[in-house]
């Protein structure tokens, strides 16, 4: 039997994978610092308490569950500050010393979250797994360098390792502090919402689908860093006015109040070859269809 | 007052760096894991028993002394399997780690040791800091990715960090598996020795002068990689050669009798202008006399 163990299972797109690991056939553990989370979560998954930042909590926990699979969505995710936080650290060391581990344990496949913050944004345009990362953030570091180590403990112990590049995503139950989440809250509580000009492309992809894709990676064997976008750029002012329209409040948005930011690039949007194919992936939800859909969930709150 | 933290202080080159930093002015920690190694230290430093490996010994240690430069030696360093063991990535852990606690508790100076190994052995030639890493093992890997983590927890925290890249090295004490100890060893005892034609052409520095490099590359400004390597290569069998006649035993070397590892570069060499000219050391001993020196230290065993 396959037996995936998938860490930072409560979180964002964490708790979106389970469903379709199921469906993939695979038995289903879930560790997330406090267990098993109050929101409904699906049937026919067993929860683990573990926080992987404790001494050998991850090393324990692989000995115990014996995964086959291992999908490593924990991380430091705090909105703005995780770009230049020292947690990522200690996020490198507890994933090294997890994917040890999973190795020594005779895992054999791993799949870890990466960014496409480890790509040169200063070159930014239609970013390819094959060009060399250039990371300028510590978030971005982090994670390259993480999967350089990781890649390396594959090899040693007869593991593949992917790397998922997560691109820029949104949906149902976002932080409140991120662009589609906050336009919507303030736009459904009446409030005026400035933004910049928006005229920077990027890929969004809807929260399910990055699970989906995540999923599919955890089952394909696929190696190496595999782009989690849609393939597809959008302006982030048309983002923006999706939303607005799906609040039914386009007059409360004050376009090109906020200056844009003059390290922002013009254009980053994932090359999605390998995810469709050699994953095998590609997204079923679009943007207006899953921005509306967000924007009622919000609404329902 | 200049406080430096030297870890992995009674290895082989760790040892020889405590005399060189007090006599640069600084006040000198010393760790390893039994504390207080049985052979003779310089006087005036101050012994700490820890394993890094322990989780937060580090941190603690870091706490407890508040060094301002921390010379980071300690690493996996098993003769032959260093190169693909998975204590690897635990070292990688456990210096990410350490780096994170020392920039968190207000460390100046980080200094770690890096190795030839993270550059393209496939290209050779003379190795310059500039060249990108393209490390073939997981030693080289991982040593390269801790690099790049301490670099960016450096800039987080204000500390700058320089990674010491170490060539090729032997000295009294070295431990007995490696080539000039094991040449030297067989040929005193008699025994006949079979070597390889040694065509190979590599950077040979005498641990002291390694040890030196390090010392001053702690009280430079110097950041990123740089080469400690003479900027000399020399073929191996010179090097076997000045051996055979400081142990006045030429007439037992089979040299040619063992076959050349078909992946061995045929050049590594150090570009060592950093070394020189930003760090301003310049290596004390040459190949003739420390090898004399390193074949009398075992004659006298």
């Amino acid at each position: 039997v396959s037996r995936v163990l998938v860490t930072g299972a409560s979180g964002f797109i964490g708790a979106r994978t389970l469903a379709p690991l199921r469906e993939r056939g695979f038995e289903v553990h879930a560790v997330a610092r406090a267990g098993r989370p109050q929101a409904s979560a699906p049937d026919g998954v067993t929860w683990h308490a573990a926080d992987l930042l404790d001494d050998d909590a991850g090393g324990a926990l692989i000995r115990r569950v014996r995964p086959t699979h291992l999908l490593h969505l924990a991380w430091y995710a705090e909105p703005g500050a995780f770009w230049s936080a020292p947690e990522n650290a200690d996020w490198v060391a507890a994933t090294v010393r997890l994917v040890g581990a999973f190795g020594a344990a005779g895992g054999l496949r791993v799949v870890l979250a990466g960014t496409c913050a480890e790509y040169d944004w200063n070159a930014g345009g239609v970013l390819t797994e094959s060009s060399p990362p250039a990371p300028a953030t510590f978030y971005g570091i982090a994670k390259d360098a993480t999967r350089r180590v990781a890649e390396g403990l594959g090899s040693l112990h007869g593991a593949t390792v992917a790397a998922g590049r997560v691109f820029f995503l949104y949906g149902p139950g976002e932080d409140p502090r991120r662009l589609v989440a906050s336009v919507a809250r303030g736009l459904l509580n009446g409030e005026r919402v400035a933004t910049s000009e928006g005229r920077q492309v990027r890929d969004f992809m809807h929260v399910q689908d990055v699970a989906g894709a995540f999923a599919a990676l955890v089952a394909a064997d696929t190696e190496g860093p595999v782009n989690i976008g849609s393939g597809d750029g959008v302006e982030v002012r048309r983002v923006v006015d999706l939303v607005a329209q799906a609040a039914g409040r386009p007059d409360l948005l004050d376009v090109g109040a906020l200056e844009m930011r003059a390290d922002e690039p013009a254009v980053l949007v994932a090359d999605a070859r390998r995810l469709h194919d050699e994953v095998g992936f590609r997204p079923e939800t679009g943007l207006e269809d899953g921005i509306a859909e967000t924007v009622d969930w919000w609404r329902s709150r």
